[in-house]
């Protein structure tokens, strides 16, 4: 007999990568790109194509490779599409979460996830700013009192960040008040994980359980993405007209409303990505 | 500076993988599983998840195994999902078009694929039979001359296959007349490399064109997947039917008819995937 083919399982990889497809895919998940809306100028085929190109960074990231290493070659390979940052957000809870899933002494739990984060180094905040050189990021202020640590100097920041000796985590802690993913890094991922148990526990098709867990994050928290865009008063909106969905037809007509007045939760979607790939770590049947 | 990780792109097991996902993507394909149509137990995110897991054989493809063990390697992955058989057919084709792309003295043509073809062995007829096991699909009538050969024994057919020294290539010449993948087989890819051009010279979302290539193939021959499970006449009604649409509108409502009806023109979609896999490798831009 030939090896049992049938026997190899998804690696940490290969689900983080399903997971940035079922993720995009779960409808209606109101201003987002989803199976039934593109943007005018971001389509669903350019995050079905930054998935796939982002699976060899993935693949660095179980296979051992530093966060800022895989995460910079995700992000490389997502942006060989014409359509932007699809993906950029996902990526940065996904590789630290692969890491936490993949290698031997960790587990897939908050601590497990937090363990990582905080083993990051200089190199690996030098590698986040890279990344930036592959993509355009929507990114608040400068900060004020460092503004040689703006992540939009790429790797021109990298003698700045030696300098100071700031690891990735700091870049985080640095963040966490602006961004929700920066908050993931540094409070174990705590959304990301609820958010995952509710996936897991919900029933049906995956990607209706992953636009539901969606609605029921951004009804939580006002996206940082909305905020940086638009201000802290639109997204406590946002977050209002989420939270006062209580029907599916009305979260359509929300997605249409989003959609038309150029409001995209990307942020909320990004920690329903991570919560989707813990859920598939986890076992949620497809 | 570290690597130029931007400088590599999509090898041909990643265009491949892409291949898979931008065709279930594209809508409408009448009587198909795709971007806004499920079927009642196959599901878009069955797709999705055949794809990721099809990934591993396809890489196999690339890195010279043979098509046999590529293929039953793909398959198996696929099967990882609870909707059956959603890529069989295009895996198909994709794996010896992946090897005519990856060989150095072959070329992605009709030629190179022929030759993929040509140059199968026992051994590779032993693999496409294992694939069997991995998930059940729709086949005919058992060949009355070689009921020792029919596809549903699995690798049980391993031993009747070297006592009458068959490849995978002599097992695609007996399929030929009920099976349009085999007749790609046998035929250059002919229709494969067609439908490829005309996705390239079409404009839009790659997906619209991958649309509307499916409708051309399925207006320009009888399904043989409709014919394997409703008749020859059913196929041929089919094919009028494609062949009458003139507008969108009318795509949509002959998307909507096939479902009613449990039409599911299949192996149309196999070559509609297989000739996005050529599109993708000859630059189609995304």
């Amino acid at each position: 007999m030939v090896a049992p083919v049938s026997d190899r399982g998804f690696g940490p990889a290969r689900h983080a990568e399903l997971a940035l497809l079922l993720e995009v895919a779960g409808t209606p998940k109101p201003g987002n790109v989803d199976r039934r809306r593109d943007l005018s100028d971001l389509h669903f085929e350019h995050f079905l194509t930054g998935a796939v190109g982002s699976a060899a960074g993935l693949e660095l990231a179980e296979s051992g490779a530093s966060v800022g290493e895989a995460f910079e070659a995700a992000v490389a390979g997502m942006s060989r599409q014409g359509g932007g940052n699809t993906q950029f957000g996902c990526l940065l809870l996904l590789v630290p979460l692969v890491r936490a899933a993949a290698d031997d002494d960790r587990d897939l739990t908050p601590a497990g996830a937090t363990d990582v984060a905080e083993s990051t180094t200089v190199a690996d905040a030098v590698g986040f700013y890279r990344a930036f050189e592959h993509v355009d990021v929507a990114v608040g202020e400068v900060p004020e009192d460092a503004p040689d640590l703006d992540v939009r100097r790429g790797g021109d920041a990298a003698e700045a960040l030696r300098e100071r000796g700031v690891t990735l985590s700091d870049v985080m802690d640095l963040s966490a008040d602006r961004d929700a993913n920066a908050r993931e890094w540094t409070g174990g991922f705590a959304r990301t994980f609820r958010a995952a148990e509710a996936i897991l526990a919900d029933d049906g098709p995956v990607t209706d359980r992953v636009a539901r867990a969606f609605l029921d994050l951004l009804a939580e928290e006002p996206d940082t993405l909305v905020a940086t865009n638009h201000g802290e008063a639109v997204a406590r909106d946002v977050m209002a007209r989420a939270a006062d969905i209580s029907d599916p037809d009305e979260a359509e007509e929300l997605a249409e409303a989003f959609v038309a007045e150029g409001i995209n939760p990307g942020t909320t979607a990004d920690i329903a990505c991570a919560a989707t790939f813990v859920a598939l770590e986890r076992g949620v049947p497809l």
